[in-house]
């Protein structure tokens, strides 16, 4: 039994259930929007919004996420599925569940692997430009259904030149309904809590009142079509949904299939865990409280193995409706079985009400909760913080638009190691000589310090491993054949805090090749823990030279004269 | 005009001409077998040794590196052509060429656009698992042409499946052949040397001498097989080459073919660049000089493009035969020209007595040449100094032993990024306090300090960046959570050099999540680079609280309780 269910009681069960009434309210309309956005039957998204919130409440650590289909993970679900099958087959319905299934039994894997760590490929200027790039392409992919001719979907140009060959046949019924209502839900987002509160409600009342204009508007305009019988003017309306509870089933999976749908998945649980958690932490700091990422993971997990056995599609923790969700004063996990619970009963008694919601409706729902999201000032902030970043997130976004999400993420993932790696590999190395009257070495460059002729003080300022290897064999060359009177070098490992394998067969090679031109490698100042590294290997044999505990002792041992010179000039300002 | 051609003379030419002389001989046979190696008729290995070798010494910047086919990348060749056409068949040949062209360019490209940093993803773990991995393959690879059957080639189990299947068609004199001249070379290798020594020739002379074996065993084999008319008994023979040198044209190219042959260029690219600058860095060292590495992308980018046009293989630089040029004398590129018109002349003239030449032969000298690079101790070491290179350098090997060699080192590949990224992706956190009577602060776990109970000093022993960025973002929470009392939190940045886009938005989430909590986050010595970069971003005015110069003086300011306490706490010892 979970801790928080021992003391629960009345008082929490009144603010969980408030919270959740509230939740379900702005749920509905979303989960049929995100569905179709994915290229489902809408009746998944409700079915999607019943048995992963159980799951999460049971296995998640957030108390106030609140989970179900939301719109990145929709627009991925449709770019992955769409190239294989046509939108509303039993064979794309399928793969959707096969796409939970794969997603939630990786996000599983991760928990019990403890590979949590993997969303950090995704960083953060990749993530906002993913971000940025789908939502447009999901605004622009509602324009279609808001003119009332059939959704386009694909790459922006894609969009854009379906949009140029259909616009003469758009529905001007159609339009008229779904510009009321987008207008209705930007004007109810600005405008619609401060004018409860004029009329004289709680603020806490006409925040959560406010909350609910989509489903007024999903009612409104229903009753409207209804009435009217819009829909045999040609108002596309949702029409006929199957009434009572999914059938628990798992979807027919077959070997290449899986493997097709493998690489698609893996992106939908990293992209929704990194969502979910950044979405947790947000919600968990304001109380003074932590997530466990593992057992996010684990919670998400088991959302989207139950979404995958119960009809559903993908899914993960909303921003909006996790925040609402707290707002409106949840406190335990339980306010997520009650939304589960609301939402079943709309699966079995609610769902004829819904034959006339036209579908213009639901794209601007889709389109005011999307357009939010869309923040090319970002890229702008980012480029101005760093060029690097920058580019990685541009060329995500534009990644994105032009090639579509997959490979856009991919680009921007693979843009950004790459940038890493150019960073890296080049760590700052200082030749340093003794600073007249003292023990201490600094650069050349920006001391007057008194370099020894014969030995060669090199200061490392990085760990050295792969990213850098190489280059370190390239300077120490460059650096020892410019000094002909070289007879000894001393790498100073002072900020060295780690030497991978790649760096000790490098340092192997150059105390090698030293050798042959010469010239002995010592090491001077290696921490304890490197050391102890090292002394498994056999570098300390095969270096040739020594390792000395302070970069001085080095140089009284290898080269007095220096030392003694230094000495001498540090005492000339003084005696003479 | 190169610098080393203005000062070029006689004696220069004459030590230049007889190690042309020597690598050419072991070049010729090496050739041969490289191209077959390859899937190639045996003439494209002599073609490959002509125009590359004048390509390189125009372009690269080593004076000894003698490039030509080289095991590995034939192997490569053949393994990423295999699938795609039939070997021996003019597609093949020219998809090869195509190969050659494609990573010419690639090579150019990256000289141009100072990409040669790429290199670093293949760490030398990976190197290392590969070239063994790579080396089994192919000696297993000759097992078939020594015993007299048509070669195999594939992965390890495919080799050992038609190995058993196939050994009862073994022939017995191409197996006698096979074998003597194994042993020949063999024995070559270890004593030839010392044994004209001690018949009283000069050690260059024994050493050069000794370094013929491979060719001697060709003259004497192809003897041997002529005058018993052997080949119409069974014994595999090269058969008929063209005489004369190639013609020079383009591979025909179409761009399905180009694409799909694009990611085994890359690897063709970089594996052979990454194996040439290692020999080139090696060579240059004993004689105080360096390789320029842009320079060395360029000669071999060169090399290969003349490959192409001229009806060769993919090229790089060989180690054995490098060794050899500079042990033999070579002192300036001009030892390539050498080389390559030798090889020429060769082409011309005696390709019609390379006729009775067994492949078994050919299959012994890869044999020899190619059972040094099998190093599994190498991965025994590396294991034991890092289980995480050890774990890569693993992969790599039964990657490319069980899946292929491209499958294999993309494994690797992948496999050492996901371990660095595991490795940085939880950087050294520590919780500080005021060491008494000091103005330091040291980990709270390790020394007797004074903690404040308001403020909390958190010291980053790491550059900020996106590995450890929701790593720090989740510390932070959990440290903040278990402290109730704590309004202030001070981020002591003394060992970050980098603050990236990705760590800027997790600190910037980190302030606003803080602040919700009723804490105060500040920063404290910051490094100028990285205090220039946050005033460029909103950081510092999003922050709320303030940057000090030293973590003393944010104590001094947050709490000056604490810091009188510190006082304090030191004076007791003395004062009581």
């Amino acid at each position: 039994m979970p801790a928080w269910l021992r003391g629960y009681n009345r008082r929490l069960a009144a603010a969980d259930g408030l919270a959740a009434l509230i939740v379900s309210l702005l749920l509905v309309p979303q989960s049929l929007a995100y569905a179709m956005l994915a290229g489902l039957p809408a009746v998944h998204g409700l079915y999607a919004s019943i048995l992963p919130l159980l799951a999460y409440a049971l296995f998640g650590s957030s108390p106030s996420l609140a989970v179900g289909p939301v719109a990145v993970l929709s627009l991925m679900t449709a770019a992955s599925l769409g190239p294989l099958f046509a939108a509303g087959s039993a064979e794309y319905a399928n793969a959707a569940l096969l796409l939970a299934l794969l997603s939630g039994l990786l996000l599983l894997g991760m928990a019990l692997l403890r590979l949590g760590f993997l969303a950090n490929f995704l960083s953060h200027p990749v993530i906002s430009g993913f971000i940025s790039g789908s939502a447009l392409l999901i605004c622009l992919g509602q324009l279609p259904a808001l003119l009332g001719f059939s959704a386009g979907g694909g790459t922006l140009p894609a969009q854009v030149q379906a949009l140029f060959r259909q616009w003469p046949d758009s529905h001007l019924a159609t339009l008229a309904l779904g510009l009321a209502s987008l207008f209705w839900l930007w004007w109810a987002r600005r405008s619609l809590a401060g004018l409860l509160r004029r009329l004289g409600l709680a603020d806490h009342w006409a925040d959560n009142l406010a909350r609910t204009a989509p489903l007024l508007a999903v009612l409104v305009s229903s009753a409207v079509v209804a009435f009217a019988q819009l829909d045999q003017a040609g108002v596309r309306v949702l029409g006929p949904l199957p009434v009572g509870l999914p059938s628990l089933a798992l979807p027919h999976a077959d070997g290449s299939l899986l493997r097709q749908l493998l690489p698609a998945a893996l992106l939908l649980a990293l992209v929704g865990f990194v969502e979910s958690v950044s979405v947790g932490q947000t919600l968990a700091a304001r109380q003074r409280q932590r997530i466990r990422v593992e057992r996010e993971l684990l919670g998400l997990g088991a959302a989207n193995l139950a979404a995958a056995c119960s009809g559903g599609l993908p899914v993960t923790g909303g921003f909006a409706r996790s925040v609402v969700n707290q707002q409106a004063g949840a406190r335990t996990p339980m306010a997520g079985v009650f939304s589960a619970v609301l939402i079943a009963l709309c699966a079995l008694y609610c769902t004829p009400w819904l034959y006339y919601l036209p579908q213009a409706v639901l794209a601007a729902t889709i389109l005011v909760a999307v357009w939010g999201l869309i923040d090319l000032r970002a890229l702008q902030r980012t480029w101005r913080y760093s060029i690097q970043d920058g580019l990685a997130q541009g060329a995500t976004l534009l990644g994105v638009l032009l090639l579509g999400v997959e490979a856009g993420i991919l680009l921007g993932v693979a843009l950004s190691l790459l940038l890493f790696l150019w960073r890296t590999s080049r760590p700052h190395l200082a030749v340093v000589g003794q600073l007249p009257g003292s023990e201490h070495f600094r650069n050349v460059q920006r001391f007057a310090v008194v370099q020894s002729e014969t030995v060669l003080s090199l200061r490392v300022d990085e760990s050295l491993y792969f990213p850098n290897a190489r280059y370190l064999e390239e300077r120490i060359a460059g650096l020892v054949a410019e000094r002909p009177a070289v007879r000894h070098l001393v790498l100073m490992c002072s900020g060295v805090n780690l030497i991978d394998a790649s760096a000790l067969e490098s340092l192997q090679a150059i105390a090698e090749r030293l050798r042959a031109a010469g010239v002995c490698l010592h090491l001077s100042e290696v921490k304890g823990p490197v050391m102890d590294r090292l002394q498994r290997s056999q570098l300390l044999e095969q270096l040739g030279g020594q390792v000395f505990v302070s970069h001085f002792q080095a140089l009284q041992c290898l080269d007095p004269q220096s030392v003694a010179r230094a000495a001498h000039s540090a005492a000339k300002p003084h005696g003479e």
